[in-house]
């Protein structure tokens, strides 16, 4: 166990907001559902508690679940002094929260493919394995947020929308914040506009939660006042994160964006998105090969709780939108920006740099 | 009395959601800080509890408030029985509620010009008066619907922002929800999409609560999801009301308006604004002249009276916001759809029509 935890150590010794992390021989994670609030800290002792939290969302964001993965096959290799069937089981559990989460499938299946020999050799390896993982998905937050931040000047202001932040990731800045972050730690004077991100609220709740920890000046607003504070010279570049990129370019993220791209492109604005170049999804063309998944319309009509409509009203949801790729001018990654045309040099990153999520 | 109870009688049997009306020597109100959870109609025995009624919202609407000043002189006439000082003294006390409401400067000057004459003459011209501003703010309204109306398609879904109905204005469906009810009226088969509209939540809540009301089928949105549906193919229009048209064209409306108009744009989607051709304001030459209202950035961070940001979280509320003229399809008025060039097609019905609010 010693080298996991001193890996714990060390990330404890940084400025992060890590949304799972292991601890005297059990995993913790903040409870994201009841943030900004309260800070609350669970204790999970098993990969069956760690399958609950992914289900309830108490842990949520594409990159954190993949670590979820990771802290999951540890847990359970540790647990069971490496017990390949209790690894397996393992697995299979933890695929089933989210059986779309590419990420969550990626990690476990990385760390299940070194459990081989004997139950010391899979403790090793396992752990290993973990720290490698947890290591290089750190590595590509601050890569990541290296290239971006090279798009941002002194004095910028930057919205964003929803959250695609450290709590979504591995802790640094996940992927739209990991920019504005070392954007700031340059010494950069920026400020950032976070759009509230209706229904759900994730920007108002999370996205200012972090903001607001690391420090970076920042200020509300509602999703339909982009365009006016575009148009007003309040803002100079919009950085978001995405659900996926189609091949092409085009975006899928929260629902929302495509509003925002066009605000921005109609007043000479630099939208970008922050992904991994690994989660560029070449098998889907372009956006219109994407469903849009609907969710329930009462998380529209009720807010924390509360009726905002007659009794009756239907409402929809959808839980993302698709930005067409004329609207991108460039793709931040953690091998560099690619910007248009997109086709050709989207491609030029498949094959050619070291795995992550 | 005779000719405003008549009035009433006939308002009453058609099917209209008064914002404010006389009943038994008093007035009534609609609270619409209520809506649309509790229907609760307040008695206002006098011009001061009128004035309260006014700067607490209980009634807002640019239209309705125009109405109140109607309403308001009426009461202070029949009360003294005439008495011409009374009038004067109601008509300062209600123009200082508002003092940048244009319609209630309008309607409280034009009742205030006819009270000349005995005690019993003022009495009489007071209410001869109001009826005939009354009927003639409703006249406007089916005025204004018929000419929308004509630009709507059977089997249309029609897309509204903010709230521009029958409570803003003088009962049957103000300026935006004129159009869509008229269109429903002449038994077009059409859908509404309202968006929320954040922060004060008036599409939700108001426009709802009036479709709801006229049976006029619908669904709620957030209002970063017009692009998507726009561009799915949902919504063949969009409608919405006017804060003030300057003289070119340009329309300020509640915040939220130019990002619809942008996605409606780039969707090939006709966008319109219903307004008075009265209040379309030609000393202000530009959408560029008009002074923004920032608003307390609490109404943004407190909804329904809980926080939804964290703690010191800074917002910002511009109540609304500009679109350009070259977003605009047409203005729907009260005498035609005006379409571009505006600066042109506007200052033909400067002075051609009767004075309407």
């Amino acid at each position: 166990m010693d080298r996991i935890v001193a890996l714990m150590k060390e990330l404890k010794s940084k400025n992060l907001a890590l949304p799972i992390w292991f601890e005297e021989g059990a995993l913790k994670v903040i409870d994201q559902l009841k943030l900004p609030f309260q800070e609350e800290v669970y204790t999970l002792h098993d990969v069956s508690e760690l399958a609950k939290a992914i289900k309830n969302m108490n842990i949520r964001g594409s990159g954190a679940i993949g670590i979820c993965g990771v802290y999951g096959i540890l847990l359970a290799a540790l647990k069971s002094n490496g017990k390949k069937e209790t690894i397996l089981e393992a697995a299979t559990l933890l695929k089933s929260t989210r059986p779309t989460a590419v990420n969550l499938m990626k990690t476990i299946d990385e760390m299940v493919s070194v459990a081989e020999g004997s139950s010391e050799d899979i403790v090793e390896k396992v752990e290993q394995k973990a720290v490698e993982i947890l290591k290089r998905q750190l590595q590509f937050e601050y890569d990541l947020g290296a290239h971006g931040a090279e798009l941002i000047n002194d004095g910028d202001t930057i919205m964003t929308h929803c959250h695609s932040g450290a709590l979504g990731g591995s802790g640094f800045g996940g992927r739209a914040l990991s920019v504005i972050r070392t954007a700031f730690e340059q010494g950069k004077k920026i400020h950032v506009y976070t759009c509230e991100t209706r229904p759900y609220l994730q920007g108002a709740r999370i996205t200012a939660y972090e903001l607001k920890k690391f420090g970076i000046p920042h200020t509300l607003i509602t999703d339909g006042m982009s365009g006016y504070f575009m148009n007003q010279g309040y803002i100079q570049k919009v950085v978001v994160g995405s659900d996926r990129v189609a091949g092409n370019g085009d975006l899928a993220n929260k629902i929302g964006t495509y509003n925002h791209a066009l605000a921005a492109k109609a007043n000479g604005i630099p939208f970008y998105t922050a992904t991994s170049s690994h989660t560029i999804d070449f098998f889907t063309k372009s956006g219109k090969e994407i469903e849009v998944e609907m969710r329930n319309g009462d998380e529209v009509v009720y807010l924390n709780g509360t009726r905002i409509a007659p009794e009756g009203t239907h409402a929809l949801y959808p839980s993302f939108d698709i930005t067409p790729n004329e609207l991108i001018t460039g793709i931040i990654t953690e091998i560099g920006v690619i910007q248009s045309p997109y086709d050709r040099n989207l491609k030029k990153l498949a094959n050619n740099n070291p795995v992550t999520i």
